[in-house]
């Protein structure tokens, strides 16, 4: 990591903004207020784990014109200030009376004019990081000025990726998929699945992920539950499906993909219903193109789901990835997100064997002109054996 | 961890609602509405890293009487249906149309009568974790029913831990314990910061941590800059302060410490420091007691360094914590929260050594009847050295 802060040169980061600032103008927004670890390391390049304590609120403000203003506790002045922007205004944070709400409104007065909009994501996959009694307090401060919805600006910006940052999340996936090439090593019949995520954990770090923000999977016979809870302590036997999902990061980019194994022998309706998944993605790869909806991607996978007699288990079946773990758009029949060139996604197709026993099937993509490339090294067609 | 859910027996998290519906109570609410994974967490025992996906809002409902009810995404069906709470809805998300927030108005109207005060916190450390503009719909869905500020009942209950909770920490902090007793083997003159932080990563999962939601720290020559900043790729060298802070997690309960390590020979002014944040926490230990307000501990702390001559650092010496890395209070000259028996706090005494040195020394406690019981091993009164 570049000296731990700012991971590409300002060029980068100016060029978002002015791409912010573009969207901004169409939705006649005189400023963009961001609250969320994602949205202010887009913007400044700040990356740091501290925002995993909840006490204090972080600010930036993008102004129509020229670069964005950072309004944070004094305990980040030190890092923001190895960043590329140069307005940092702290406080003394946290502070019960008054924790920056003051001297936000004072930034937004001075840079918004009196008639003027500011916009905070409000949509779907939006937070507002913020105390809800502060954000009240914030909007009698600077009224007449109006906050209004500004998700439309993030989305569109945020959304299409530059190489530099597909760069990022290709090295990432390298990461998960060495750590992956690992996993039959300490994955073996006895072991129990918390141990088994324990180790995935080590491999990640080991093959090079600064952090393990997200390990999910599962292991039953024929197949899994689900795909969310914490490890169970059972050990692996023979006939498990061992399932392992990983958002590791490097340089503040993710990856999402997982990886299945059959712990011993496992039954043919598991080996069908992995190469229904793995035909259903390479279908994806081969047809989608910029300009289809995300709506289209889920249609063309469930499709050679049922064209290969296996019953997809619903749900989202791919979303966006980058600085989180999962951004918009969601691979469902309801989004009609247009996916763009330089959009990096997953495809995720997941088929059900009986009512209780999935199987899921991840890849990462970038979305090019003439069709995905894959940045997650393509699973093998067969799922692999874990023998004795 | 206990089938991959719920933590503790059901009798523990039955307690909890009781403690929140007293407090509800007394403040007139008819229901509480949370958001957050803690707090959810702390209601149900619904334990999973999936939360790191921003895509989806999860609500529980805690009425003024019986049970709590979950509102949540049909991918957490599973898990919630394991844990205590009986009452679980589910819908389809993300839904780019209604994400839950009809299921959320019905359930809320069916809970609270037409005059009710629906409570949701929104005061200091607090989020909202849905979007906004959801929010806005939801409160004129379930007009008139009001929402109003519901963090001094969620506050007033978690503050105080249970000794089942208790013990968690301390197991945490066990884990870290023994991590921080590696260090000396990979902290080596010469291997880089970034290194480090990985190598202090894998010994906390190989001790027995289910996973590791916040590594900072520190290495420079006579102490460090900031303690916030991503590692560093500069490697270690004599006459550096090494200082690692961990909040790593076991069955959902964090711990917070940190430990200084010498790397080679430093100077008599970080010996000095180091006896002062030493002897401020030993004062602090023995005179603390429960009646004290937050910011008398500060006062305790500060005063203390004053005495051994030493200049602190400023900011804020201490916090809550258990089940998110910091909880309220803060160990501030402005929080007059009272300490109480059963609290769970860091000792975080800093000093400054140059304009651009600081030294931050941190322990665990719980406050007994009789002042503080530590949860961390007490670190070593001199500071260890790492030699070649």
């Amino acid at each position: 990591m570049p000296d731990g802060s700012l991971i590409f040169p300002a060029a980068e980061y100016q060029r978002r903004v002015r791409a912010l600032q573009g969207e901004m103008s169409q939705h006649h927004l005189d400023a963009l207020l961001l609250t969320t670890p994602a949205d202010v390391f887009y913007a400044t390049g700040f990356l740091t784990r501290f925002w995993e304590s909840p006490a204090r609120p972080w600010f930036v403000v993008v102004p129509s014109n020229g670069d964005p203003v950072a309004v944070i506790p004094n305990i980040g002045a030190e890092l923001m200030g190895r960043c590329w922007i140069s307005d940092i205004r702290t406080w003394d944070a946290p502070d019960p009376v008054d924790d920056g709400v003051s001297l936000l409104a004072d930034t937004l007065i001075s840079i918004v004019p009196n008639t003027g909009r500011i916009g905070v994501p409000m949509g779907q996959e939006s937070q507002l990081r913020m105390p809800l009694a502060d954000f009240t307090r914030l909007q009698d401060r600077i009224a007449p000025r109006k906050i209004t919805d500004g998700t439309a600006a993030i989305h569109r910006s945020r959304e299409v990726k530059s190489e530099a940052e597909i760069d990022k999340i290709r090295a990432t996936c390298a990461i998960a998929d060495a750590a992956f090439a690992n996993v039959p090593e300490f994955a073996r019949q006895g072991v129990p699945l918390s141990q088994v995520f324990r180790n995935f954990q080590v491999a990640l770090l080991q093959e090079g992920a600064d952090w393990v923000s997200y390990v999910a999977g599962g292991a039953d016979q024929g197949g899994y539950g689900d795909v969310i809870s914490p490890a169970h302590e059972r050990p692996l036997r023979d006939g498990d499906v061992l399932m392992l999902d990983t958002g590791a990061v490097r340089d503040g980019y993710f990856c999402d993909f997982d990886r299945n194994f059959a712990i011993g022998r496992v039954g043919d309706d598991v080996h069908r219903a992995h190469a229904a998944l793995y035909v259903a993605t390479d279908t994806a790869l081969s047809s989608l193109r910029p300009g289809m909806l995300a709506c289209d991607l889920h249609r063309i996978m469930t499709d050679e789901l049922t064209r290969q007699g296996a019953v997809s288990c619903g749900g989202r079946l791919g979303h966006g990835l980058g600085i989180t773990l999962t951004e918009w758009p969601s691979v469902t029949p309801l989004d009609t997100t247009e996916l763009r060139e330089g959009m990096v996604l997953t495809l995720e197709p997941g088929v059900q064997i009986t009512p209780n026993r999935i199987l899921v099937h991840e890849e990462n993509i970038v979305l090019r002109a003439d069709g995905p490339e894959l940045l997650s090294p393509r699973a093998p067609a067969e799922m692999p054996e874990i023998r004795e």
